[in-house]
């Protein structure tokens, strides 16, 4: 059996490693990357045959460093996945609560546990990668280390769980996207994900709304960003019910192609329910 | 002379002090705070005169954390700031940059840093605040030892730059805000931010938006943002310019007010023209 490659950052048992599985099923190959950049390259040149990467946290907002990357690339967007944040505290097979004095993690993940740390007085490193401090506690055997990580990193070094969700704020979920070099054809309830900018004018974005609107689409996401070198000027990033294959979403883009100085569709997807 | 105190969050020499000093001048007594709970809370009880908090970056997106803040405490908005952030690397006085082998920071300061601190092959340690890690460098007084923080925290700690604006990507911008007790008449030209939640129904944002739109104010944010527990539902934060002094803005809100499930006034405020 051939399985369907999908690329995402960091090593394996990472947070989107966990998201690609929940999304998929066990029947992917997940390919470990070092960057976010290279997850996007290996998609498009062919290499894998998806990637996955995260645009949003419900804590930290938009994760604009991603959409720039979109803009770069020539991908398409496929699929999304809503995956909740459960950090674990993970030391070796044996290690207790209480043995622990120095937690690893990526800067994220340990500002997300800053008060869990803090209580249990743990001095902390930063390693750019969760799982990666899972890898480099295997490699250490140091009982008095421990990483904070995914419960798949725990399962993926063989390391063992001392507490789960240690995160202080259990709204904690992440927005993946799927990444794909061809468009699909959603099911429904499908979803489109665009960026445009607009002229800096009054009632420039009211405009740019009627067009979904006037066709009952119902909105998403809408955020603006300001245009770093132009202070003046506005990205958009939104996300409208209903596929761009379907007659009326196509109009509703065509319509907004009109006031929209730019105009990018990321791509069509069936909508995560969770 | 009584000078204004202003509570910020962090050690002396943060960034959100620097922030305050560029948006107040030097006639403050700047009141450091362990939390930005606690810069809220100082500000509400009358310990001090006025608060100043960061909503948003340029590659992070906005802090939800600090919009919870706004809507659990009766404060306003009365002033706004978009501060350079210029990440330095701190070392002792006599220190070279060939001494360094450890740098401590803030998560997201150490996050901004990445590549930086990959090229010269330093470790890192995680400290909850820039200005902190400069302090700590200080009472060590370890050479090979270092801290990245702002140029502000190292004039503070009597302290040496080793090398100016490390951070990886220099579009890096952080807007604060200023509060008060009190609301301000802002001089012009004005914002208004506020925050509100809507039905959802299909056209629900574009009748909220008409009531700008129907009047010429411009928007300068908007940002929907769905509501924990309740997955299709969604708060909504909005810049426009205008101050609800004018009457044709306190028009635009009281109109909204018909469409809008809740709404919240943060604050009408002189606009940052930087």
């Amino acid at each position: 059996m051939i399985m369907m490659q999908v690329a995402f950052q960091g090593e394996r048992g990472a947070y989107s490693e966990a998201a690609a599985l929940e999304y998929f099923g066990q029947a992917i190959e997940p390919v470990p990357c070092p960057s976010f950049d290279e997850v996007f390259a290996q998609v498009e040149s062919g290499a894998v045959d998806r990637g996955i990467v995260p645009v949003e946290n419900s804590l930290g907002g938009s994760i604009h460093r991603n959409y720039d990357l979109f803009m770069r690339h020539q991908l398409h967007l496929v699929g999304e996945k809503i995956h909740r944040v459960r950090h674990c505290l993970i030391g070796l097979p044996g290690a207790t609560l209480d043995d622990i004095t120095l937690v690893r993690s990526h800067p994220q993940a340990l500002a997300q546990c800053e008060h869990y740390i803090d209580r249990r007085g743990l001095r902390c490193e930063v390693v750019y990668d969760t799982a990666g401090a899972v890898k480099m506690l295997k490699d250490s055997g140091q009982r008095e280390h421990a990483a904070i990580a995914s419960r798949r990193a725990a399962e993926v070094y063989e390391m063992q769980i001392l507490e789960a969700g240690i995160e202080d704020d259990e709204a904690n979920y992440t927005r993946f996207v799927v990444l794909a070099r061809e468009p699909i054809v959603p099911q429904s309830p499908a979803k489109t994900s665009i960026v445009f900018t607009l002229k800096n004018q009054p009632g420039a974005l009211f405009k740019a709304l009627s067009v979904f609107a006037l066709r009952d689409l119902d909105l998403t996401k809408i955020e603006s960003r300001p245009l770093a070198g132009t202070p003046w000027d506005y990205l958009f990033y939104l996300d409208f019910s209903g596929s761009v294959t379907d007659e009326v979403s196509h109009r509703a883009l065509d319509h907004l192609s009109e006031y929209a100085t730019t105009l990018r569709v990321l791509g069509s997807y069936s909508r995560d329910m969770q």
